[in-house]
């Protein structure tokens, strides 16, 4: 028997996390995080619920494999390693990334093994056979997972990129061997499964990008997503070729060249590279600056070069900025803001909507998705990795490849397919969600807490304090009341006296016995305020009524 | 002299108001709203700062002209005539929903006049002149204004649409005529001046509106702005050809729809039009849904639809929903929330990104633009309505009409030009910014409030409340501590326990005069707390200390 569980990426962006458990083991395939919504006041991170996991961790055996290492795949790692100890197989790019966040979390000894030493490895009753894809981030790979009731094909994302830069196609030889053998189930990525086509080829940024740097005169800042190595590498190349300079900005670029150099996926070339610090000191025609921030980040390099709080460089007249990723849908209004910006000082900016050919995507199109089905040749058509809307394009794209509706399958988080001899054969649930993170504390953060902070963020808040005598039912000061982020308190002085005067009022309305006992006095407190807030207003801020007892 | 000022619409998107000033008098073009950005919390919506108005308002006769009634044209204008009493110079349908929105605001006693009654209105010195131009919503108008210094030629939004529902075309003889005459200057709409070629026709609408209800065979549901009645007219017509239902969902679509039909805008069949409770009576095929909420608005018909909140209808297998409007930016994460709902519950969704013909902009784009500039012939060439990247781009159309440097001029919001026997003589700057208004009292909200705001919806807060003896200097009652919001007091009972003793412990380690000085003793509370917060996250919540004193 073989269980397949989704603990997040399906039905929605990110988060990707599969688990396939047989009767003695559980492979993790891949754990990431997600982007919160925007109305999840405060939230920095979403990770998966890791409580099935730990629920079966003492009964089973547990390994996570990794197959590329973007943030929705890698991201929640050091969260569930911190709860669960296992062994991680990965990619050594996919290591270097990892061995920085764990050293952030301050998690040691964490046992990796480079998944790209073998055609297979053993993991317990599983046989798993990486695949190299093409994709938009080095060391990117498929899964076959080999097990006694049939085989998996994870695709995780791909493309079929016949020209990447790094002249690595993906290995179509294999794909088809697997798929000859017979596979259960096809498990595969819907990012870009409403997408006609087949993806654009790296190459053509590349072409793109020789255009400008060859031509352009005055100053290109460009800015994309600092794990696009290959797209890093070929504008370090082209510097090269025609003379240019290349300033790098931003933390997180540092980090992941510095990985990538060590694995000799880019080269720093010495007369190429300069320091942030001297890009004034070239004419703007020999510059090009790489930035984070292609998703208009607040505190992000782009950002902060846009709104003039770098010290290195600003937007000076005719500077070209080039936005070289996807728009992540929710991003649109704070990438808006420092475009304005940019042109409100005097430059220019394109972003892919603008030039298609300054991006493409990692990620397989319609075409390709077929393409893949056809060398597969599944039982199973499991799409994966998107939103309903993607899932359910790509189950239209199964249904044109001739499968039949029972036998493609649309999941939701949560769900499992149970496995045997090659057939689903039952259907389960297990416990699954999102967790919340905030701050780098990583404090989980409770439904109740989110709406709290939804009512403090819209309404602000109202706290009045009466001070009682709790043996004689007297009240001992001057009622007191606290306001923040609540108008019509901030601009009328008189309301607030009105407030006080009814709390001190009390003291004669209510019993004595009504005074001594905390809840009633709290209720009334608490009903006095909201008196004479309604008279005011339709929006009621929180009022927590505290009573003081001396 | 003639004086323009603009108080917003130029560098952002919304809040349109344009001064045009003589010596005596001042002339107010439309009083807009703008969306607030995203981070400011709360706040509903954003109006203009008045006052510059009310500053002259003493000094000079002031008029309000409309150009037409989209939100961002009116939706301030309840709260400038609150503040300055003026006449209004509207379209019987601009007319019909100010009305409502004063009567909802308590305002009364508004003088409005029909300026669609004579070619020509004066005010003061001001020979005004309203041109009908097509628009996505019904009694849309440029102005020509004749001042003794020159005709000033505002567009305000406009396209050129051939073949609008209501046949009837944009006054083009009367344009050309004012252009003969010599016009000073050019104030043209930017919001489409990076998209080339021409709007396209409602028309086009209309037939693929046509094309799905005549053949398709389930539920349709159309979401749309509410003030599009062309729009809705056409559905309307169409059900009525093909004997189909209409259902209307949204109070505001209600309110719209009864103001155009008094106006004869559109006809209110009474074989066509069901009460939205009847809905599922009819068999889907035969229904078609128009619904609020094209921006993903939380409380919308269409929101409350797709997570069946509606008695009267919710989504079903194969229910088709279209996007018949363009998502404004900022709003795709909310929309993208309802549309993988939709999918979820086995519906499907078109936006006007899958089908472009299911909607058609308003506003002209750059071949409409040249034509407006090359009929007007205006000696200055400014843009307006726009962000920044759009003015500079319709500045960029301008220079190829053959418009020099000089004469085309880009302005920020408060920036005004002051002109003389036709010449632009001089630049000057007026009081101008945003209002951040919040609920419905309309409470202004300022900077500081905001920042609270912020502060309690990504971090909480934390009162800590000592009760002291003011003679004494003791302690007289246990420390508390309020928290909402903060995930580390919510998760852990000893941080709070913590606290909760350190405070305790100040009233040994203060003097009876410190703890009697109410300044020192909250400085040395909030640190108190501070200092055991640090110690648990880099995040640090708002702390408030409270001193009651008995």
């Amino acid at each position: 028997m073989v269980k397949i569980s989704f603990l997040g990426g399906v039905g929605e962006f990110g988060k990707n996390i599969t688990l396939y458990e047989s009767k003695k083991e559980c492979l993790i395939v891949d754990c990431g995080m997600m982007f919160p919504e925007s109305d999840a006041l405060g939230i920095d991170r979403v990770i998966p619920d890791f409580g099935y996991i730990k629920a079966i961790s003492d009964k089973k055996e547990i390994a996570l494999i990794i197959t590329h290492s973007h943030e929705d795949h890698i991201g929640a790692v050091p969260f569930l390693l911190e709860q669960v100890e296992m062994p991680v197989y990965a990619s050594p790019f996919a290591k270097g990334l990892l061995l920085n966040k764990l050293k952030e979390m301050e998690i040691k000894e964490v046992k990796f093994v480079d998944l790209t030493k073998e055609r297979y490895f053993r993991f317990g009753s599983f046989n798993v056979e990486p695949i190299f894809v093409t994709h938009s981030i080095p060391e990117s790979y498929s899964m076959a997972i080999h097990t006694n009731d049939g085989i998996f094909y994870h695709s995780s994302d791909f493309k079929f990129d016949q020209t990447p830069l790094d002249s690595r196609l993906t290995n179509f030889s294999s794909i088809q061997e697997i798929g000859e053998r017979g596979v259960t189930a096809l498990l595969i990525d819907s990012t870009n499964s409403e997408v006609p086509g087949i993806a654009t080829s790296e190459k053509m940024v590349f072409r793109t990008f020789e255009k400008y740097i060859s031509f352009f005169e005055n100053r290109l800042i460009l800015t994309m997503f600092s794990t696009n190595i290959q797209r890093i590498r070929g504008v370090l190349e082209l510097c090269k070729k025609y003379n240019k300079k290349v300033a790098f900005l931003g933390r997180s670029l540092f980090k992941n060249i510095e990985v990538a150099e060590k694995l000799k996926h880019l080269t720093l070339y010495e007369n190429v590279v300069i320091n942030s610090d001297d890009i004034e000191k070239y004419d703007p025609s020999k510059v090009v600056v790489i930035a984070t921030g292609s998703q208009g980040e607040p505190f992000s390099a782009l950002s902060r070069i846009a709104f003039d709080e770098m010290k290195s460089i600003s937007i000076e007249e005719k500077d070209l900025v080039l936005f070289s990723a996807r728009i992540i849908p929710g991003n649109e209004k704070r990438i808006g803001r420092i475009i304005n910006q940019v042109y409100r000082k005097g430059g220019r900016v394109l972003t892919p909507e603008d030039e298609p050919s300054i991006h493409a995507s990692g990620h397989a199109a319609k075409e390709e998705i077929k393409m893949l089905a056809s060398f597969v040749k599944a039982k199973y058509y499991i799409p994966i990795h998107g939103e309903f809307r993607q899932l359910k394009e790509n189950g239209e794209i199964a249904r044109e490849l001739g499968y039949s509706k029972e036998n493609t399958i649309i999941t939701d988080v949560g769900d499992s397919l149970i496995f045997k001899e090659g057939a689903l054969v039952g259907r389960d649930k297990v416990q699954a969600g999102n967790i919340l993170l905030d701050g780098e504390s990583y404090d989980p953060v409770g439904q109740i807490l989110l709406r709290e902070r939804k009512h403090l963020a819209n309404e602000g808040f109202v706290l009045p304090i009466v001070v009682v005598n709790a043996v004689d039912g007297t009240f001992e000061a001057e009622p007191e009341v606290i306001h923040r982020g609540y108008p019509p308190l901030e601009n009328q002085l008189e309301l607030l006296e009105e407030i006080k005067s009814n709390l001190k009022n009390l003291e004669k309305e209510l019993s004595k016995a009504e005074i001594k006992d905390q809840n009633i006095l709290k209720a009334k407190v608490k009903s006095t305020v909201k008196k004479s807030l309604k008279k005011r207003d339709s929006k009621i801020p929180l009022v927590i009524p505290v009573v003081m007892e001396v």
